[in-house]
């Protein structure tokens, strides 16, 4: 191997934290230090080793980099930061504001195509290991129907919108698949599912000290009524004492399930109305790793029933059940683990000359393991 | 889209009569007519306007064919024949032989960069798509465990092992992953396991007519008994009529689940004693395509209890559980539309004069689909 593929964290967050903790079990790859807009000798790190330089160091230390990690939020921060940074680094960021990707891709691309840099946008698992996975099962059964589910987990976009009403202090809300629907959809059936049907949403929340329960029940009310949020999903709140809160959910798990139910072996031409468009994958982005955390105390209980129906012939065709599962105790450090990889096929891509904007689509497998194609072969195939 | 990706299946089993299946599912594909080695007379095919010819008019035809899908056995078929047609066609197959790839690639690969064309080797689901989701996993998770189950299904080298037993006239083997073990993965855990606490193997056996109890016992010692295939697993064997088997056994089930469960956010050096070797994952070939069927009468019934431990702190680790899992009515019609989705990868790749012998490691998702990169962006990702 030789020499490191040099990474560089701007932003350090939970998920900076994370690439922090992911870059050392990684041989081929080593951490320059952490770029910070706050001030460096307010940060404390993970590793003592790991150097910590305020944000303007990156330019004046431009040759001492290979690859940046920009850890930062989708809302505001990315859609700025990554064109820019762009102009003068090979980069990944986790972009994950679905809607607007079309819209972040081209400036970013616009920036690395001028500069010769390879920019690798949305990276983690929805956008990432979930999208790949959603267009491989879409290649491979043309004819189907996709089902995500997230969860059981904390959706950091959702709590955030709980502690936004007067009178909550803190709140944590885990996104549950809906156990009937999940074991349908596992069996290889195709239901059509309404929001409600696929996931229900379970709120912790701290009150303001001394609120009494007309209050309570007016947070309640402003939190299941909440359009786009929590309105057209079943709602549970309780609430809970700072004390519990610590105790019981601090950690950020997370996860999710990604189904194509395909048809094949089908007579001619059956099976082809249903394009590739998936509306379904696309909305508030539940896996955003930006946040600090919470255990789902509950854990998983869904139970699986997966006895196909029995075999079929050719005239009427069979089910095929494509399914890709996440079960991520740490959506921030698993988030992280899959920007590192990135990172280097990013340096790849970038020595090869496939200079602009790129996403999960355009990247081998291959360019992301640290072992030769032949390796790979060898052991993996 | 305008023309299409013209493709020629060579050898027309069941495998071949699932990409005859396959291809009027991808609308910018189209199909030349198969190519045997039979009697062209004597082939009946699933559509009556698919045109069949004799292997040998494959070169005459030379120009109206895009991309060659090679459907004949790993055993003494492919490595003859893939290096052979690679000398003037861009082609697919299914080599399945974990053991032999690296010979199988140079071989191919010799041929197709001395053409200049592009042959893409060991296409399906295992090697294929579980190979794909296995680096993926390693890349994301470099301290960690793998496990591959397979089955509930139906796996053709068990069943033709036990074909050759004298005094059997049929049987069916079913490979079904072991529910403890499969659950304690499922959960987070990573046991250790022999073959037998992973897999157990059910055998259906039509016995010649008129053997007593003796000679059945004698066939079930045969069987149970038997190196590589049973012996180092618990092997159930049931004795049934040949209408039973028809009538209970006619499909080709198969599918299983490939597990990564890793470990994040450890302190510095923590975890990196595993390499990326993966002795489980190269064996007896499960998913091997190319027969006919049985339907699995007792389904799955794996049952899940995937609470995730409490969370964690970054001190002590996260555990992150990586699953990809296929449950397949029909085998060779899934392994089918997968050599037909890497078809057109083929196709592009040639035309970008990328030639020579590539794996499913080799090639970016977005060659897989007939969506431009910007609809794949807008709806996929």
């Amino acid at each position: 191997m030789g020499e490191t593929i040099r990474v560089a964290i701007v932003g350090y967050g939970n998920l900076g934290r994370g690439v922090e903790a992911a870059i050392p079990q990684n041989p081929d790859i080593s951490l320059v230090g952490v770029f910070t807009r706050r001030d460096p000798a307010s940060v404390t790190t993970l590793h003592e080793a790991t150097r910590v330089y305020p944000q303007e160091a990156l330019f004046e230390m431009k040759d001492q980099i290979d690859v940046l990690v920009v850890c930062a939020g989708s809302a505001t921060d990315l859609p700025q930061m990554t064109p820019l940074l762009a102009k003068d680094f090979t980069l990944v960021d986790s972009f994950d504001n679905h809607a607007h990707i079309p819209e972040h891709f081209a400036a970013v691309d616009a920036a690395a195509q001028a500069a010769g840099t390879t920019a690798v946008i949305s990276v983690g698992w929805d956008p990432g290991l979930f999208s790949l996975n959603r267009a491989l099962a879409h290649a491979v059964l043309p004819a189907g129907t996709d089902y995500t589910f997230w969860g059981p987990g904390v959706s950091q976009g959702h709590s955030d919108a709980v502690r936004r009403i007067a009178g909550v202090i803190d709140a944590r809300q885990y996104t549950l698949p809906v156990e009937a629907a999940f074991a349908a959809v596992r069996s290889g059936q195709t239901p059509t599912l309404a929001a409600r049907q696929k996931h229900s949403r379970l709120v912790y929340v701290v009150a303001a000290e001394g609120l009494d329960e007309v209050e309570q029940q007016r947070i309640e009310e402003q939190i299941v009524t909440m359009p786009d949020y929590f309105a057209d999903y079943d709602t549970i709140v309780r609430f809970i004492s700072a004390e519990q809160m610590a105790a019981e959910h601090a950690g950020l798990p997370h996860g999710g399930n990604v189904f194509r139910i395909g048809r094949t072996g089908l007579a001619e031409g059956v099976g082809l109305a249903e394009g590739a468009a998936l509306a379904e994958g696309v909305g508030l982005a539940e896996g955003s790793a930006l946040t600090e955390g919470a255990a789902l105390a509950e854990g998983s209980a869904l139970t699986e029933d997966a006895a196909l129906a029995k075999g079929s012939t050719l005239a009427e065709g069979s089910t095929q059940v494509i399914e890709y599962n996440l079960q991520l105790q740490s959506n921030p450090e698993f988030t992280a683990s899959v920007l590192v990889a990135y990172c280097r096929a990013a340096y790849r891509m970038q020595q090869a000359g496939q200079s602009g904007c790129k996403t999960i689509f355009d990247i081998p497998i291959s360019y992301l393991l640290p072992i030769s194609a032949e390796q790979m072969r060898a052991t993996l195939l």
